[in-house]
């Protein structure tokens, strides 16, 4: 997004993250005549935070901006239909109404352009734009990394178009994955482990320093065989370096407890600060504030049809259970 | 290319097109320790002409370039093992060698970085660099149309993996198509089409101007079936329009006769120049000149292992032949 803001050579402005007193004041200094685009992402993939999309929909709409909304990190995983952050802010009137349009404007109608891939949840490769017919045409007749790329082949549509049908249906997916991640962050919390806080399924653990963040990444990888990203600046600012994981629908009970028990013992054997070392040191990144904001996640408990005995019952992926049983192989 | 020039925000000239002495001039302007990069074609698509690949290594050792040679229309046509041109300028050597190096340096040892499609004659999609490992390295570690772009699937890369291992033994497939495109040029340059003269596989018949290159498209697609597209502005300058027709190793003797009747009752009813109306003209791109400048062909009758007999005879495609045995449909 970033390539293709710079490649397009137009005037552009940065606003602080998620920070829409700023974003608005950046509009105002232009009449509403001049044409503007507000590009921005609905889940933040290195802190899991969630952008105010109707917000910046009516900020838009206030001072004549197209928005352009990339779901990358959100498709598949959020809305009934996994069609991304937009979708799942209409939650009921979009279960109810399938793919079809709900009978009244929802939030995905009013953002401009919306884009996602077709790597990542949908695990083929490619992506999309969905946006109004003209839009969409203006891209193609304009675009040149559209308009100089070989379309894909005939085989991996058709996969694609199979995923797409398949996750569209799977909401079950969509919950467990949602299962797995509260466990993780709970278990996370019981034992100390500082998790930045977020209403999504990333699970950011705060390290602060880039050389313990790649110690942690190497330690879970060659003492405990399991990979774990480093990120490091400039992908997040300097004292704000984590290592980032992700639970998935197949991540059961018995592989988080691994991963939980790894973490667990490289926090212990690298001394790294836990939540109350970090309460010490004022809060930092969300995490061991004095005055914790409340994160309200995206899937409610509603939404994911969460009974009491479903939330005191400890999470486990029949899926994994049964590759376990039948391999006899650790995933 | 260009847009890959373009967005790299160096500073860049224009040479005209395969004009090696204004080439030099370009060089001559600035020291040879100043970075330069060469960035060029093999066989242009559009006039079928080709790169003085050697003469343009030479010029980048004398004032201290790298050389960037996309083989995008060469690849899977030239060389003996469908490397592209600067494969199939030391043929003998590279036949010899197989997919070893000869023992000696090559002209494909010169060329600093070599680019192809995995789509066109490798009929899957993606691309790829071929460079020294510090190169591909640097394109690795700095471009962004690689960082940001999602690996191609497994099926995809073991798709290509074949394709590419198909069309580097295949050589006689290279050899029915330089025979087809052969026949083509001969049977047109027999009726007084006006085919512009290159030595590669491409076939671009001279218009002249827009609107009768849009009408020659439309009416081979609507009245002869044949959809060929017309090479309008600004792809070709004003004046050069043309249609461009490019024989396959499938396009046997039956289909390539079908296409040569359409294309001269096209060029009756619309009444459209032939060579001896271009040689009153004076000649234009190559078509009708006093003084013509001889053609080489790429692929010499030698490479193609032709026959006198071979030379006399009519073409025709044995997979064309059998397919329209058992099936009965002409293709």
């Amino acid at each position: 997004m970033i390539q293709g803001i710079r490649n397009s050579r137009a005037k552009k402005h940065i606003f602080k993250h998620n920070n829409l007193e700023q974003l608005e004041s950046l509009f105002a200094q232009y009449p509403k005549s001049t044409p503007k685009l507000i590009a921005f992402e609905s889940v933040y993939s290195m802190c899991g935070s969630v952008a105010p999309i109707e917000k910046i929909c009516d900020l838009a709409d206030k001072y004549g901006a197209l928005t352009f909304l990339d779901e990358v990190h959100a498709v598949g995983m959020y809305g009934p239909h996994g069609a991304g952050v937009a979708e799942h802010l209409d939650f009921d009137a979009h279960l109810k109404a399938g793919i079809a349009s709900p009978p009244f404007k929802t939030i995905l109608d009013r953002v401009d352009m919306i884009t996602g891939t077709l790597g990542k949840s949908f695990g083929v490769v490619g992506g999309y734009l969905a946006a109004s017919s003209n839009l969409v045409d203006w891209v193609r007749s304009t675009a040149p990394g559209f308009i100089f790329t070989t379309s894909l082949p005939p085989a991996l549509m058709s996969g694609i178009t199979t995923s797409i049908g398949l996750v569209r249906e799977d909401i079950e997916s969509r919950i467990t994955q949602q299962k797995n991640v509260r466990y993780v962050k709970k278990e996370f919390g019981r034992i100390g482990i500082p998790v930045i806080p977020n209403p999504s399924h990333i699970v950011p653990l705060l390290v602060g320093n880039a050389a313990d963040a790649k110690k942690g990444s190497d330690a879970l990888l060659n003492q405990h065989k399991i990979y774990v990203q480093a990120i490091n600046f400039p992908t997040v600012a300097t004292g704000e370096e984590r290592l980032r994981i992700t639970p998935s629908p197949h991540h059961g009970k018995d592989v988080c407890d691994a991963l939980i028990g790894s973490v667990d013992q490289v926090w212990k054997d690298l001394n790294l600060k836990r939540v109350p070392q970090w309460e010490e040191f004022g809060g930092h990144c969300g995490v061991g504030s004095a005055n914790p904001v409340k994160v309200e996640n995206l899937w409610t408990d509603e939404m994911m049809k969460l009974t009491n005995a479903d939330l005191n019952d400890n999470v486990h992926n029949p899926v994994i259970k049964q590759l376990e049983v039948s391999s006899g192989i650790k995933i």
